[in-house]
């Protein structure tokens, strides 16, 4: 039975929009297949209404080995999502889907691109329903959840096809190997080069970006031919077991095992992740969350290439500007997107207690810090919008941290709770931003820590310089996702780059207008350093693709 | 103070070498720059003498932090080298290395390839000089250590350097990122990004092929902008203090730190290479040697990205052929050459019990056995050749595994000593050939474990089939640097393909003239798969380079 989705037509349909993506790869200009405003989509209503019509139900994705039902979402907006999903049983499914990987290795590195990219094309499609999805596990506003979880996710996912694709074709297929001899006749081989999968990827997904943290790992480790499987956080499963259900649905119509591709939910309080990664089966690791478990997912899973997000201090250099006010709007927007909850939020701003310079004038630390304070209240100022840039608190611990906030030391602006106008329930709450003195030991403790949520640091420190040591220390003992730097002065700007240089930090300089230095664009920035104790892998580059496969050779004597 | 090396004028050397082998890596056809055949360098009486120059010598590199002087190298041929080697005090040397790392890493990637290109050339000019000392502490042939110590081995390295060139310039050095606002300002975005290296790479060394085994690490680490320590095995110190002294001087003619590449030299019994392992300096590894070190470098090394060769058991499945006389030469040249000491060389021969077919009818397993032996002891029966192909024991640990061979099974093929006309001191032997049954428990123990050096076993199995299943546990438990494969039948041929796929290890089919099984081309073959437990890395491929350094991105408003 020729299956539905041949080659051929997905070559016709997708071919394009990878050679677009290799080239998008090569030169870093903006570019995106996936667009990112809602109203790209005609699908609003239906998406919405295929979201609400997934709650309370068992999410049946027909996988082998189910021995449960698990579940039990509650989204931070309050409402419980009541959705079941599959609990496996390893014995069964891991063997289950080992069984369809030669195949899918035997398709070739074309192929498994096409396919992939037919699953984000569906991915796509649908994207106004992953909004709702990504929107009630992680708690992000609906605009937010739709783009970082939908066209942004998708652009991450098919960067990793992409750089997974040309990995793969590094070598040719075939080659004859002809070596002169002298007058004797030549030595002369036939060479087959087939690229080879690890066995199963196992992707553990984080609560706050289902699908933008789990996109590169899943694509990546399908498109070198590795069946996947799908570990979501128990409060975010609903996203990924959508888009688990999306994979299947193209492997299968492609002629595939739909096994390939499978979820694995925890029961309450399981630990199932710590049961997989050690797993034989399993050949590739990609983690975002924690660093105690990824310190132990690379300690332990030795059986696996490991892939690793963890937590770092993010840290903002200002010693000078000539735009203060884009500054300080670029800073307050940057510390209340999503509440903070980002991977890539500042937390220290590291402010010489001397003041700095700016185009009107010196201002002290005090003024630097009540003017930022004041930046961040101004775009909060209205209920509607601080509710569509704070989403919500993605669960307590956040919370509690943010309560904590006074406790460690001068409150230069405190956190007031909004009102949600459609769930009551939910927690929005502005950020708090609290003044440390650099100097003293007890504030080290906290600013040298990462303290996940809308809390940030002012720390004063003695000048650039002691800024400087103090940025570097932070990214080589603590790791760092984004760094940021506000100068005027060439030589400021040296020194940060030279200490971005050498600690492996990504850094972003003197941003004022509508980028901000917690976001990254796929095809053009990469997303962590993979140099520094924040991640051992870079959102994407080789390393993050070249050791999911291998290069299996066949010479043959012509 | 310009550097009488400048990167135009090394451009002007070796760009068009550098293309050429980055054409032959994408091709995978034969091409080498550096000529194999002794004859082709003038320099042999000139190589000679300035090798035994060295002898009895203190070999100054003119290192800082050496804090005593080290050697003891005793040839297998039979007499001391008697060199002295600096030995490290590692708190003044590293960070003497890590001081040279920022320059070197500003240089960019062009300029190192040259650098690295410009140091290979002058090695390669002095393959003479290089053979003897390869000769003299691996005890290979002066043939083979010219050609596997020399060109082949500067191949390896040039590879290495074409892998890491073209790796680092996957993105540009600069981007200019705009992205559409609708009606608003365009967002703008001017970028760079930087290779930054990991720090220290640590080489450490073989016995067997110190310069065939060290130069991939080193190039590599070296190309992407980090520093190299070499560790040499204490009994192979000389070719490798060589190719420090050489990369010394380049990089100092260039302009450069001569401490970015330090030789450091164990005290007899120091286990210097466990110390500077964990070093927080070193960022990266490369070791060849035995498996329980690998192991420990693995699990222990975690501050750096560790790349080994380890042990592994190769086989050859006999199951028919069309040229047995050509079959059993090719086997004979492979069991033979430098007296099996290479990680390459096949160790278990699995025949059916009830014996193979050939294009002049059947032949028994116990005709197959005589018959290779015999092949053996013709290809051995001169002298003077056999001295040629074997060389020399190269350690006691050697012999004395063959020595207890005729212990482990019923002997096909006695190991027989062969005196050499130059070196009276010489342990000169030839290779035994041992049956076993595949079946019985107490042979499992020996076919199932590596016997490195000259010692082989015909075990006889109970079909084809049995001994694709026992290479298939071989492999997974063992690991295998090489599989070969003898049939005339395409289904066996696609076992033999579907069992090296699924375990990841390179195969040789039918090999019957010039090209051995242990042989690898560089360019074209891969050593090793990185995907079994004989080794986590491949001669050479994206995987081998693209963790040695990390893209540091700069981004400012535009």
């Amino acid at each position: 039975m020729p299956a539905d989705l041949s080659t051929v037509l997905l070559i016709e349909r997708h071919r394009g929009t990878l050679d677009k993506a290799l080239e998008a790869v090569r030169t870093r200009e903006f570019w995106s297949p996936y667009p990112e405003h809602p109203k790209a989509y005609a699908d609003a209503e239906e998406g919405r209404a295929a979201f609400e019509a997934l709650l309370g139900n068992r999410f049946d994705l027909d996988q082998p080995g189910t021995d449960e039902w698990t579940g039990g979402e509650r989204s931070p907006y309050g409402i419980e999502l009541g959705v079941e999903y599959p609990h496996p049983d390893p014995d069964v499914l891991l063997p289950a889907m080992r069984a369809g990987v030669a195949a899918w290795r035997d398709a070739g590195p074309e192929a498994r691109a096409m396919v992939c990219l037919e699953i984000l094309a569906r991915i796509n499609a649908r994207t106004h329903q992953f909004a709702h999805a990504v929107m009630h596990t992680s708690g992000q506003a609906f605009t937010m959840a739709f783009q970082a979880g939908g066209p942004h996710a998708q652009d991450r996912g098919l960067e990793a096809v992409a750089y997974a694709y040309v990995e793969q074709i590094r070598v040719p297929e075939n080659a004859e190997w002809i070596k002169p001899q002298g007058k004797r006749d030549p030595l002369s081989l036939r060479k087959t080069f087939t690229a080879v999968p690890r066995g199963i990827g196992l992707v553990i997904g984080c609560n706050t970006f289902p699908t933008w943290n789990g996109y590169p790992g899943l694509f990546a480790s399908l498109a070198t031919g590795n069946a996947v499987l799908v570990k979501p956080h128990p409060r975010a499963v609903l996203p990924l077991a959508l888009t688990v259900s999306v994979a299947r649905e193209v492997l299968a119509e492609a002629g595939y095992s739909p096994d390939l591709v499978c979820l694995a939910v925890d029961r309450p309080g399981e630990g199932l992740a710590k049961t997989l990664a050690l797993r034989p089966e399993i050949g590739i690791i990609d983690y975002t969350g924690s660093t105690a478990f990824g310190d132990w997912l690379e300690a332990n899973a030795r059986q696996a290439q490991v892939f690793t997000e963890k937590a770092g201090v993010n840290t903002v250099v200002v010693d000078s500007t000539d735009d203060y006010r884009g500054m300080l709007s670029n800073l307050a927007f940057s510390l209340s997107l999503y509440s903070g909850q980002m991977c890539t939020t500042p937390q220290n701003l590291l402010i010489p207690r001397d003041g700095i310079t700016t185009e009107s004038g010196p201002r002290t630390y005090d003024e630097v810090v009540a003017d930022l304070a004041a930046a961040v209240d101004g775009l909060l100022g209205d209920d509607a919008r601080a509710n569509a840039l704070l989403g919500a608190l993605v669960n307590p611990e956040v919370k509690e941290r943010l309560d904590a906030a006074p406790g460690i030391g001068e409150v230069a602006l405190a956190s007031r709770a909004v009102a949600h106008p459609d769930f009551p329930d939910a927690v929005v709450r502005t950020p708090a931003l609290v003044k440390l003195d650099g100097a003293k030991p007890d504030a080290e403790a906290a600013y040298m820590s990462e303290c996940f949520g809308p809390v940030s640091f002012a720390v004063a420190v003695d000048s650039t310089a002691d800024a400087l040591e103090l940025l570097r220390r932070t990214v080589r003992e603590k790791g760092a996702m984004t760094v940021g730097g506000y100068t005027t002065s060439a030589e400021v700007e040296r020194g940060l780059e030279e200490v971005c240089w050498e600690e492996c930090a990504q850094l972003s300089l003197n941003l004022t207008g509508g980028v901000y230095v917690n976001q990254t664009a796929a095809f053009s920035d990469f997303h962590g350093s993979g140099g520094n104790p924040a991640a051992n892998a870079a959102l994407c580059d080789g390393a993050f693709v070249a050791t999911r496969f291998r290069m299996v050779e066949v010479r043959r004597q012509a």
